[in-house]
């Protein structure tokens, strides 16, 4: 077998991702995600540093595609607006719906994948406050902002999975704003 | 030994806390936190599932302080006022900063106790959205406001420790929350 697997990350998420939902991710070993992706465990290690990480593959481009745009709003526009435009963009990574109401599912019956979830989301709200200070935001109100943001868009992406009329991801970040300015006004 | 022993708890997370900032929380087993502490290693699982668990004594409390004083809010407080009053009350249980100070230092220091932390703000989050709920907020609204308070919270908490006048918790509570809405207006 070659070194080189193509999308061997891919493959690896997907057989574990079938793994989780079929028997449980607790039952599931690294043996035997390999096995359906048709790859050896070492591979699996090559990626990986565990079966927890393999859920969060894709996590460091959604990370870039909001830390890109919050760089790339013009000046003029206001802190909240330009955290806005983050989110936003974060819309063009997911995959499909459907994908991930099971994503969640799986992770809301699992506390140890629920902790790694909030740990990359803690990280995600870092470096969106790190973006902002670049942008001239002072430390505390980029915090503020970061902090915020991550939290609208943890509930906009339940609305948003959840919605039966199946309204865009843009449509549900804007009503949850419009709700944060209307507690806060 | 009896079985009783007074301020098991109380005496085993102030042992757990010496040993970790002395050696190192990966450096340190159980049955040295109960031995520091005069216990056995039976008495620490009586009262705590693991090593992490143990820095967290009082969390339950911490909540509950906090929900209490959610639902006692007069109804003609606006959310946001409530969510600011239960997030004020979390002042009365704190210990001091400077344990605080040292405990957040382990808390960044290590991955495993930070996710764990989170994992508390979540389901603190979860619980102040059921009290507002209970106030009769509808759904959306006490998770967005809960999810916020929380993130404020967690702010003030930094500022309240770095803070070399040492105000107290009420004023930065205030003046994040005068942030938010000055982010948001």
């Amino acid at each position: 077998m070659s070194r080189w697997e193509p999308d061997a990350p891919g493959r690896l998420q997907l057989a574990a991702f079938e793994l989780y939902t079929e028997r449980g991710y607790d039952q599931t070993t690294v043996a035997e995600i390999a096995a359906r992706a048709g790859l050896t465990e070492r591979t699996f290690f090559r990626h990986f540093a565990d079966k927890r990480e393999v859920l969060f593959n894709g996590g460091d481009r959604f990370r870039a595609t909001i830390v890109d745009h919050v760089l790339a709003v013009p000046a003029s526009a206001t802190t909240l607006e330009v955290v806005t435009a983050g989110i936003q963009a974060a819309g063009s990574v997911f995959p499909d719906r459907d994908t991930i109401r099971r994503r969640q599912a799986l992770l809301h019956a699992n506390p140890e994948l629920q902790e790694r979830e909030l740990s990359k989301l803690a990280t995600l709200a870092t470096s969106i406050s790190q973006a902002l200070r670049d942008r001239g935001s002072p430390a505390t109100t980029a915090d503020l902002a970061a902090e915020t943001g991550v939290a609208v868009m943890r509930i906009a992406l339940t609305r948003w999975i959840e919605d039966p009329t199946e309204r865009p991801w843009r449509t549900h970040v804007n009503t949850t704003m419009a709700e944060l300015r209307q507690l806060t006004a």
